[in-house]
C-alpha cells in the first residue's frame, strides 16, 4: 500500500483525501483543526494539525511518503512545490500559484522527481485534451470555456464561490494572455463578452481571463485562449466595480485610516459570494479544437458539465478539480507513468495510455465528457 | 436699493448673487476665498471671507441687511435659518437642510418674519405649481417627476453631480416617503423604476426618493409621490452597490484600520460623479396633477427643460434653484407679499399675484414651463 500525503485539508484538499484513502494510506495536514477533525473518521486516513506556511514542517512530513499531493493555497504554492522536488518526492500539484512552474523542470530532473502540475478542471483537464490531440492533429485553434456556478441564482451577482473574492477579483484584474495568430497578446480581464447557449441550462457569459498559463510555454498552436463563463450580467457588475477603483490596491485615505479599496470591497463581497456547505453548484467547461488529422479539417467540441454530489455532500469544484488530481496521482501509484520533470496535463498527455487512464478513472467517479465531431 | 446678504457661495449662491446684484445691493460671504474671489468683480457685491459654521458670525454679519438668502449646506441649514429668524430679517432659504422648517414657524411669527423656505426647483416649483392648483381644484394626485443630468453619457454611471456623491447617496439610503390613498407609506430608495419617454431626451429612469418633504404635512391631498430621473441603468448600479454594503455608515475593520464604507464609496465615485465648470447638464422636472375643477375632471401636465447656459457658463441646476430662490427674493424686495411665518412654497402659492411675479421672473430668465391639459 502506497503512503501518500496530502498538504492542505480545503475544500479540494479533503475531497482528495478522501478518494486516495480508498487504495492508499493516506496522511493529510493543514493549520485548520477543524477541517481536519471528521478526516479522522476514516481509518486509513492520518491527520496532522500543522502550519505549512513554515517551510521547515514540511520536509519531515513527507520524508516517508511515496507521492505528495499539494493543495495548498496558490500564494505559498511554489516554495512548497520546490521543497517537495527537492526532497524528492513524485507530486502531483493543484495549488496554481502564480509563478512558473516550468522554472523547476530542471531542478526535477536532478531529482529524479515526476512532478505533474496544474492538474485540475482548467487548467488541467483541458491541458489533458489538448495535448491528446496534439499528437495526432496539426491543431490551429484552442478554445476553452469554463465556469463553476451556482444553481441557485441570487441577485445581484449570481455568482458563489468555494474561495475567497480575493482570488475571483485577481481573475478580474489580471491581464489574460491569449495566442492570436502565433503571437501572445495581452487582452483586458473581462473583455470580448460572448453569450453562449448551452441548453437547458441557459445562456452563459463569456469573457477573457488570464488561464492559459503553460500552454503559451508548451504548446506551439496559432490560436488558443482561455474564457471564463458566468451568468450573464457578471461582467458589467465586475467592470463597474473595477472602473470605479473598487479592485484597486493603491492605498486610499478615509478619514483617518489608509487601506487598499479591495481589501474592503472583498470582505463586503465575501457574505455574498460565499458558497456554503450544501449549496448546489455545478462546473461547465466547453472545449473546442480545431485542426488538420491526416489532411483532414477536424473540429472536436468537449463538453463537461458536473453538478454537487448531493449523496457524498461533495462540492462540484471539488469533484472535478480532486479527481483530476487523483487521476493523476493513480497513474503514479501504478508506476506505469515514468516521465520525469515538471509535467503540465498536456505534456503528460504524450503518453496516450496516461490519457486512457485518468479519463476511465474520472468516469468512474461520473465525470463524463461529451465529444462531438462537427463539420468544419 | 435694499441690501441682501447671501450666506454661501456655492455653485448656487453665486448664481443667487450675481442675479441680485442687477438691482441691489449684495453681501456674499463663504469659508471658502476662491468661490468669493471672482465675485469681487461685481460692483455691487461685496465678499465676506469667514466660517459661517461657528454661528456667532451669522448675526454681525446680517444685522443690517433687508433681506437675507440662506444657501449653505444642508447639514448648518437649520440653525441658521433659526438665527436668522431670531435676528427678525426676511429670509429665503435654499440649504434643504434634513430637519423639519415648519417647526420654526411659531419663532418666525413671533419675530414678524417671513421665511420662505424650501424654494428651489424640486422642492420649490413644484410645491409652488401644487399649491396654485390647490387653490381653485380638488386635487386627487399629484407626481413630480425631476432629475438633474449631464448632456454627456459617459460609462458607467452617466451621472454628474454639483455636489458631494454623499448627499446623492443620501437620497438612495433614506426611505421614500409618498402619500398613497390619504396615508403616509414608506418604500425603499429606488424603488418602483419607470421608463419615461422624452422625446429627444429619450427614455429616462424614474424612481422614489424622499422628496415630498413639508408637503406631507402642508398639503391634504391623497395620492403624492416624487420620483427622482436618471439615465436608465443607474438605479441597478446603485441598488447594486448599497445591496453589497457600500453604503453602508457602519465601521468595517479592514486591516487595522475601521471604515466607514460609504466613506471609500463617496471617495471613489467623486471623480466619477464631478459636474466640472464648463460640462453642460440639463434640468428636468414633469408635474402630473389630476384632479376636479368646477365639478370636471381635469389632468394637468408640466414640463420643465432647463439646460447649461453656454453664455454665462451657468449650470442648468444652478439656475433652476437659484432663479426660483431669487424670484422669491423678489417678492420681498418689492413689500407685495407680507405672510409671515414659515412658508414652503405651496402655501407662498395661496397668493396668486405671487406665483405669476415669479413665474414671469423664471420667464425673463428663460425658465419656461410647458403646460399641457390632457384628457382624462
Amino acid at each position: 500500500m502506497k503512503h501518500i500525503v496530502v498538504l492542505g485539508a480545503g475544500l479540494v484538499g479533503r475531497v482528495i483525501a478522501i478518494d486516495l484513502a480508498k487504495k492508499s494510506q493516506v496522511t493529510v495536514a493543514d493549520k485548520d483543526a477543524d477541517r481536519l477533525a471528521d478526516l479522522n473518521a476514516y481509518e486509513s486516513i492520518t491527520t496532522v494539525y500543522t502550519d505549512l506556511s513554515f517551510q521547515n514542517q514540511i520536509q519531515p512530513l513527507i520524508m516517508d511518503a511515496d507521492i505528495v499531493v499539494n493543495a495548498l493555497p496558490g500564494f505559498m504554492g511554489y516554495e512548497t512545490l520546490k521543497t517537495i522536488i527537492q526532497t524528492g518526492k513524485d507530486v502531483v500539484d493543484i495549488s496554481f500559484f502564480p509563478q512558473d512552474a516550468l522554472e523547476l523542470d530542471e531542478l526535477a530532473r536532478q531529482h529524479n522527481v515526476t512532478a505533474i502540475v496544474d492538474c485540475g478542471v482548467a487548467p488541467g483537464l483541458g491541458n489533458l485534451l489538448l495535448g491528446h490531440h496534439a499528437e495526432t492533429m496539426k491543431i490551429d485553434s484552442f478554445v476553452c470555456y469554463v465556469g463553476g456556478l451556482p444553481i441557485e441564482r441570487t441577485w445581484p451577482y449570481e455568482y458563489k464561490a468555494p474561495f475567497s473574492p480575493v482570488d475571483v477579483i485577481e481573475e478580474y484584474i489580471r491581464p489574460a494572455r491569449l495566442v492570436e495568430n502565433c503571437k501572445l497578446v495581452e487582452r483586458q480581464a473581462l473583455s470580448e463578452p460572448e453569450l453562449i447557449d448551452f441548453g437547458e441550462l441557459g445562456t452563459l457569459e463569456a469573457f477573457n481571463t488570464d488561464g492559459l498559463r503553460s500552454l503559451v510555454k508548451t504548446m506551439n498552436i496559432p490560436n488558443m485562449k482561455e474564457k471564463t463563463l458566468r451568468y450573464p450580467g457578471h461582467i458589467e457588475l465586475m467592470r463597474v466595480l473595477r472602473e470605479t477603483g473598487f479592485f484597486s490596491q493603491n492605498p486610499v485615505q478615509v478619514g483617518k485610516a489608509e487601506i487598499s479599496p479591495l481589501d474592503l470591497t472583498t470582505k463586503l463581497l465575501l457574505p455574498k459570494w460565499e458558497l456554503k456547505r450544501g449549496e448546489k453548484e455545478f462546473t461547465i467547461m466547453k472545449i473546442i479544437i480545431k485542426g488538420k488529422e491526416q489532411g483532414k479539417l477536424k473540429n472536436i467540441e468537449y463538453l463537461l458539465y458536473d453538478e454537487y454530489d448531493v449523496e457524498t455532500e461533495t462540492h462540484s469544484m471539488a469533484r472535478t478539480t480532486g479527481y483530476t488530481c487523483t487521476a493523476a496521482v493513480s497513474l503514479l501509484i501504478d508506476g506505469n507513468y515514468k516521465e520525469k520533470g515538471v509535467l503540465p496535463p498536456e505534456l503528460l498527455a504524450k503518453d496516450k495510455d496516461a490519457v486512457s487512464q485518468m479519463l476511465n478513472y474520472l468516469k468512474e467517479r461520473k465525470i463524463e465528457l461529451q465529444r462531438k465531431e462537427l463539420e468544419n
